[in-house]
């Protein structure tokens, strides 16, 4: 299996990424060379405390010695002597503290819109060496094909990136939406058995259906746990946790409280605790970490992990912020960076490569501060980050990302433009609205009666309302599209418009008048993807999304600008509810109402239901 | 994978065996309706306390619902309700402990000179319903062949068994031994790429070729590497660590002292204590376990193992035991546990399927009174021991036992007996004499002055000695033999003699005349294998092992009591070292002097020596 994934790798040629470092079976004798002092190491990273993800101890003054991208040995500091050989190069680490790189056991790459190439530069600044991702995204919009190139481009990443393949796409049924990707279990099996890095199932999201015995589900679950691959989860409801874990999942990100990441961790499910930014609902590892610091679970089998970030909240939010949060909420500082690090590792059992500063594993290694902050990163034995920024051979790297197919530039397929805004209706009757409550998850069904008026306008200003439509974009039908009315999202004036409308990522739009709908529209066909801002006919921000209608191909830092400058428009529009937010409106498994192409969806009814209906008499 | 376990396993019929449980990827949707309460259990096991292996806490009042083998679902105590369906069998097990089986990552079963299902027996009495073990010796003797017949031997075993593939096969080299087996990197790689549950490398015992780089001992190792399977270890010496642990092995189970085994967790391996009877040199883990208890390393890293074990102790010493002495030593009890179930599962990467009373595991399930002792166990959801004795549907497994290839029943290759005894000496000179000490590991190198004599008693009577001769037995000589003379091993009259004579496994025979050492290898050319004590040219105690001279083929009850009596023999007979450290008297790795079929080998030398030499002027 490493044979296949190093001869895969060659095609990246010298540029720095994980196949920079050959595997272990071929580095042995090397190692056990250089270990034993008969040859030098490459590098030897000297004077500083270590952090044993092992033990959970501190050690004093200790030396990494590194040879091929792997780590050789680790001495008392000094025990280097030159003269072995050609000599080391010797990198003073003094004051600081050596720790293994952190290891992200599920995030959404396509959260961040950016490539995994470019996502890599945010992830080692922040001392992050490897991910586990779950391109479920991509997968919605270019089924299978979206999901290889997402894993070329991975490839071809100076960060490991390893897959767990999406096992909910479609979120529901085409009865319901319209997705661009249909992931079958043959299609998920093909992929296990092509793709070496495919290392687990990700996350199962229909958990409902799970509990109930569904089959197709269970023909997905199957195809990875007849392989020895595991099952990673989402559920919430403690009422769901035993029938879940007896579907054979073994991981869930979704524990947002101490009783049910208790409930999870005794049925044998890895609790990755989610870390986001405190102002929103993601940040649910305060509570959760709750089994252990009040309930007195041991913290063996809990991991932290990140989830989703928005690209500019990348850089200030990375996995060693969620560490640092764990120690906040009562873990010492060895079990938390355990917790990125040696369990996540150990969880999708490549502990004997990564996650600990053990002899053999590579040599993904952070330099911290007394506060835990990432000053150097060195992944696979190359600095590539120091004091906080990136080093030369990172940034060489950085400017040679994979170009995704032109396959993946096409996927906004709308010959025409649809209208955007329903018919004024004439008489009194009943609109089934979509009420936005922060923080912007749940969305209340309003059943709200509209007497008749002039125009919208009149409506709006009434009732709090605004338009929203959804756009079928996957070439499915000619430019299907569903209206349906938003309550108490702010909009004043203009449209906001996504791309990214999950799961199927059809384009919703809101505003408050046709004119700027079409204009936001249009600027996502343009661009073949995006979130935008229009007022008064103009664009007034944009982050262009040209990959799958999901992801930039800029560099991070460019898309964590284009990103603040969207949500500074996004704010001055009025919106309530974030960009975020506004692209979970068509998701339509969270209560209570949401809009696809098809039309209104209750949930958990999961039926549809027309926007007006008459008034009662 | 999983699948063509199960159809191989198929064959076995409808005997209880590991494959008696489907897989998990099976049985999916049943296992959510029984733990949704849509169907009945088929068992459920009602109103004890319950360790649990993830959280290390005991819970009070649960039961845990069985269905199809599996856990369904852990719930509060009283929970199911009958007139679910058609209703599940009540276990009443109040008062008790409930517990997931015992997982013993590291054992050969040819220690114990029985069969896979022999072994079986012993294993559930004691709680353990998993092992690993490394079919090291039957390699040495029958090379791919005798791996083969072992595996097909634990696939039809009442138990879990995996393979650590013998890695270390000849333990020298052609010109100090004649083995069997010549176990080359191309013939590994074969058993790995056939035999789905070859899991693992086995232990790589020769440490010191390993960290010198030797290029057969990589070439092993990356066998197992490349195709992701981890490696096992054998290490003594603080010094060498460094270097295994970057050779790739993950694991050991020879960590002697509080030292060595904090350098093992440090260097990412993990370390198995090893529990053995307190008498025997074998029992390290009161001092290793001191890494935890006294330099407090976190005991995330460890597990417990049992190694080797004479018949007669597997009932007393298993590793139910070990566990008991793990809290002797300090560990609370749910700590104990956990290192024998849960990290070792976790270590193989088998968490989702053992160590824990988890959703959709096996329902491998003891329960244990408040001194940890194990009252039942149930394998694979069957009820095999109940109140310390097993059940008719184990005794009825174990009475259909694999049947061992003619091949293997045909292994004491001695057309001719050889001479077993050295001429006299006629002049003064100098004998190279192999002085046993206790506990009989390490022997002596003695050079010994003789006078001359009249006879070889006198030699003995003045200098504490006896004859030792090894046989080549694997017909690849016409019976070569070579002879030694061994001291203050104590025996006084006959002889003994072993077809266990590590590691080539050639037949050792110590004696006081060539008459009692005919009989007694002629004892053992006639069972084809075994170990025997002859005295006054009669047989007076002898465990046949038959089974590449190796094996006994009867049950392990049986086994035991031929070996007490053994025992008994052989202590009687005067021998100072136990038949144990006999057998290791041909084991030419560890100091400082062994006699093979090719002569006496100086270790670590590794040179041959005669036996005699002119002395002095």
């Amino acid at each position: 299996m490493e044979q296949t994934m190093q001869d895969r790798g060659a095609r990246a040629g010298s540029k720095l990424t994980r196949f920079s470092v050959s595997p272990l079976a071929s580095q042995t004798r090397r190692l056990a060379d250089v270990a034993s002092g008969r040859s030098a190491p490459d590098l030897v990273i000297t004077g500083a405390r270590m952090l044993s993800t092992y033990s959970e101890r501190m050690l004093d003054n200790r030396e990494i010695w590194v040879a091929g991208g792997r780590i050789a040995a680790v001495k008392p500091a000094g025990a280097y002597k030159s003269g072995i050989g050609s000599g080391a190069v010797l990198y003073d680490a003094r004051g600081g503290i050596l720790a293994p790189g952190l290891v992200d056991p599920h995030i959404h790459i396509e959260s961040s819109m950016v490539t995994a190439c470019a996502y890599a530069e945010a992830a080692l600044l922040n001392g992050t060496t490897t991910i586990f991702c779950d391109s479920h995204e991509i997968g919605n919009v270019m089924d299978v094909a979206g999901v290889e190139a997402m894993l070329e481009d991975a490839r071809q990443a100076p960060l490991s990136i390893f897959l767990t393949v999406p096992s909910t796409v479609p979120a529901t049924s085409p009865d319901l939406e319209t997705a661009g990707g249909d992931l079958t279990p043959d299609k998920i099996a093909a992929i296990f058995d092509r793709w070496p890095e495919a290392v687990g199932l990700g996350e199962k999201m229909d958990f409902v259906p799970v509990t109930m015995g569904d089959e197709r589900s269970h023909a997905i679950l199957a195809a990875a746990l007849s392989r020895g691959r595991p099952v990673s989860g989402h559920i919430y409801g403690r009422e769901f946790v035993a029938a879940y874990a007896a579907s054979g999942v073994t991981d869930t990100h979704e524990a947002i409280d101490r009783d049910i990441a208790d409930d999870l961790v005794e049925a044998g499910v890895w609790v990755f605790l989610r870390g986001g930014p405190p102002t929103t609902p993601w940040h649910s590892l305060p509570e959760a970490i709750k089994t252990v610091t009040e309930l007195g679970a041991s913290h063996k089998r809990l991991a932290i992990c990140t989830d989703d970030r928005d690209a500019d909240d990348l850089m200030f939010f990375g996995l060693d912020w969620v560490a640092r949060e764990a120690m906040k909420a009562g873990l010492t500082r060895e079990q938390a960076w355990s917790l990125g690090s040696l369990h996540p590792a150990t969880r999708f059992a490549m502990d004997g490569e990564i996650g600990g500063l053990g002899g053999g594993r590579r040599a993904d290694i952070v330099l911290l501060n007394d506060d835990m902050e990432v000053r150097n990163t060195w992944y696979g034995g190359e600095l590539v980050v120091e004091d906080h920024r990136i080093t030369p051979i990172l940034d060489q790297a950085l400017s040679e990302r994979y170009r995704y197919p032109d396959a993946a530039y096409r996927t906004v397929k709308l010959d025409t433009a649809p209208r955007l805004t329903p018919d004024l209706p004439s008489e009194r009757c009943i609109a089934h609205t979509i009420r936005t409550e922060l923080p912007g998850i749940v969305l209340v069904h309003d059943r709200q009666e509209l007497e008749p008026a002039n125009d919208w306008q009149t409506h709006f200003d009434r009732h709090n309302l605004c338009f929203v439509s959804v756009v079928e974009r996957h070439g499915r039908s000619d430019g299907r599209v569903a209206h349906g009315l938003l309550k108490d999202f702010g909009l004043k004036r203009g449209a906001v418009a996504s791309s990214v409308g999950h799961d199927s990522h059809n384009i919703i739009v809101a505003g408050t008048n046709e004119a700027d709908m079409q204009v936001a529209l249009a600027a996502i066909r343009e661009h073949q993807g995006g979130v935008c801002v229009v007022a008064d006919g103009e664009v007034a921000a944009m982050v262009p999304l040209p990959i799958a209608g999901l992801l930039s191909d800029k560099r991070v830092t460019e898309v964590a600008e284009e990103t603040r400058a969207l949500k500074a428009a996004w704010e001055a529009a009025g919106c309530t509810i974030a960009y975020m937010g506004f692209n979970l409106i068509p998701l339509a498994v969270i209560p209570e109402i949401r809009i696809t192409d098809r039309g209104l969806v209750l949930v958990p009814e999961m039926e549809l239901t027309l926007l007006f209906e008459p008034a009662a008499a």
